[in-house]
């Protein structure tokens, strides 16, 4: 057996032994796709999408809501989601800024379970990159969660209402829900399974919306009653890099370039394509006109639906239908 | 020799025996990049580059073609240009979405190849990552191939018939040349190479484009003597997209993050620069003035010459101006 | 120890000793990403920040640069900034396009250093992929220089005059600062470390802009007193494109997908999201409103700040606020 001296531990730039260049360089280009999808991604959808009256506000707010989410992230709520335990639903703030914790192999979530009597019951994940890598990866989560929640208040609120907001969501809501399902909460004790952010991502983020557009109230009647968007070409610009930048946010769920990055990717791909064929072949029939605007909510629903399962695959046959959806068989090898 | 735990097959996290991350990791992005190149690519192009009246319908074709061709491709038209041989120029039809199938060593053509006598002719190519990688980046090769006929026809075709197209020439026309060039038909004997595609993409895009053009008609005389670009800054952002995506077009190739795609990336940009910078000049000399979308035509002139044989490269010297054209000797190590 | 075949030098894929594909994946995808800074990137961001009469003259201003730098580079300025030494300030001019030169493995500066007494002063950086992605990457380097010194000279200068200036300026300013620094010149003599291009980069791209605009003379007193950006969304979707581009520029300058490399991202985000944040605040304190043209400045001063030391992290506790920046702890393991 012969290994190349690029793969070899002990050459003159010898790397940690738990790094493996190709997941690191796959999580890394995996994080900037998500980053992407939200700016300019959000930032040009919600822009193209409104009132043009509302069209930099709206594109602002998402660009704001990046930043935002960054800042806090790393100064204490990288820690509240999947640092040490606090509360069954709750980790310990911190900052995730300490050049030997980002430095170190990545571990995750920080807290080990031990069952009653003392045996190990959740190991960590520990992928082969620093854990710089992982603060990177999930910021980007958390950040698109914020700017999902701003599309309910496009036009209906104040930027610097939303100024405030962003930091409390994130640290009181946000939080709560990674801490739970993927941070060693009482949610992952209980074998909830969420493969790249269905539950911790996109409910919350709707029902954070749909309760605040509740209080926000509703837009004025004159807008109601017309809504036409700034510019469809920017909605499809945005609509574009969410699609093309999920392959960086289910292919990026298994913290690998492995079997399951391929096949999460393949799943978005293949449920999205449908969700946009359906829904423009029912535009056709039931409205006389496939509809471009439709198709871009098509797009958007096929790619929520397919992310707490991505990594699914069946076998070929009756079956088949099924291949875009959380079902029996799991696709890892 | 030490070979860091990373790299090593009996750790805890142990995966296939073939597979390499870095390849996959690549593969991946390379694959996503050609996906970028149409969503949200030509999707702007084709918007930005068209009358303004028909920005939104000839964006749309370009997205429903994606979706489109996603479905067909899995369902059926994968095993059509890779499978098991049928006909010396076609697959036998059949869905590539079996689980077995998905997540095991990428094999390609299907069809081992032997001579009368009973010796192996053609070997397969056995890339070092998994089939679903390679059923994503053929099918963004296949998606862009539509979107490319769809050129030809922007502002002259009825949406519900070009929703009725798209399956109907991938299933009847995209598959066979495919299926002969590279899928182990009757070209690929005949050892006709093409690197990424001006065979298999650009040529029976450009054929059908003439053909459907002719048929279709010309449009009206008002159009014909009007054709102001909707907005060029758009067509900007798709050209753009298309020359940086084009890295994943022939630097996805090689199937492999080797020194081949580093030398398809090279020169793909030089042919592609060079062209622009040609026509630039040209436009200055014969018309007294440089042309933003001369300089667009220049880029894709360039990316299209430059893909049958983007992996060649020459030796310097007299023959320096041959590095970005298919040549005597082979960028291969 | 077993090691997976697809890492084993002896298969029949055998490629070379020293290639590193999880490297080379990496080097290739963040060079894409630099190359996307640009195009579309800086493109849209000048035609949409620009007047509207300028739009489409100051995007091809930046096409056009873009191509014409790829040219200059490979014939003759890529070896003089990191070939054999011709002056401490200078390498010697010639093709980078050798066959032979492209493929092997990379290795910069071209000239070794010995001390007086003949020792070895500074190795040559021998990274583990081949000279073509060095190439690459170093040219999308050069490409966006000129692209920023183009941004003070738009709406003030004839595009055939910028056609001179492009090659001019890169052979005779750009390729000086290059070799001083990271080519083996004097400063890289004298221990000037820069990261990733502040020197290199942002500096002279300063200087040049500052003095081209002077020589050209201000803009004509009505546009000085009204200069409204054609399309905010577009500025928005070119800073964006910046933005996440940079992982790329930060993240490529290790020469590997390793630790280092997750760090200057990590940092390269905190201090652009910092920046902004800090921006948009003094925004809203004294102009009560908080302004997204600022908010783009906030980007850019960021990411530029952060360049040259993006590397470097700090312990935690007191000095925390200063990961962001340059300090005294190198975050390299």
């Amino acid at each position: 057996m012969s290994v190349p001296v690029a793969y070899q531990g002990n050459t003159s730039a010898a790397v940690a032994d738990w790094l493996n260049k190709g997941d690191n360089a796959w999580q890394l280009t995996a994080s900037t796709l998500v980053g992407l999808m939200s700016v300019p991604g959000m930032v040009v959808l919600y822009g193209g999408v409104v009132k043009k009256k509302w069209a930099v506000n709206s594109a602002f707010m998402a660009l704001y809501a990046f930043a935002a989410v960054w800042i806090c992230w790393v100064v204490w709520a990288y820690n509240m989601s999947f640092g040490e335990e606090l509360l069954p639903f709750w980790g310990k703030a911190g900052p995730a800024l300490d050049q030997a914790f980002l430095v170190g192999r990545a571990s995750l979530p920080a807290t080990a379970h031990y069952r009653a009597d003392g045996t190990l019951e959740t190991a960590m994940v520990e992928p082969y990159f620093p854990m710089a890598t992982v603060v990177y990866f999930q910021c980007v989560f958390a950040a698109i969660t914020l700017i999902l929640v701003a599309g309910s208040l496009l036009g209906r609120m104040s930027f610097l209402a939303w100024m405030l907001f962003v930091p409390l969501w994130l640290t009181f809501s946000y939080t709560v829900g990674a801490f739970s399902v993927w941070g060693g909460g009482f949610l992952f004790h209980w074998g909830v399974i969420d493969y790249c952010g269905g539950y911790v991502i996109h409910i919350p983020a709707g029902v954070a919306g749909f309760t605040a557009a509740y209080w926000v109230g509703p837009r004025t009647k004159k807008d109601r009653e017309s809504f036409p968007p700034n510019n469809i070409l920017f909605a499809l610009t945005g609509a574009g890099l969410l699609w093309m930048g999920w392959a960086g946010f289910n292919g990026g769920g298994p913290y690998a370039a492995n079997v399951d990055s391929s096949m999460a990717i393949l799943n978005t791909n293949i449920c999205t394509a449908a969700s946009l064929i359906v829904w423009t072949c029912l535009d056709a029939v039931f409205f006389k006109k496939p509809s471009v605007v439709g198709a871009v909510q098509a797009v958007i629903t096929g790619l929520v639906c397919i992310t707490p399962g991505a990594e699914v695959s069946c076998r070929v046959g009756r079956r088949w239908l099924w291949a875009c959806w959380p079902a029996v068989c799991r696709g890892t090898p």
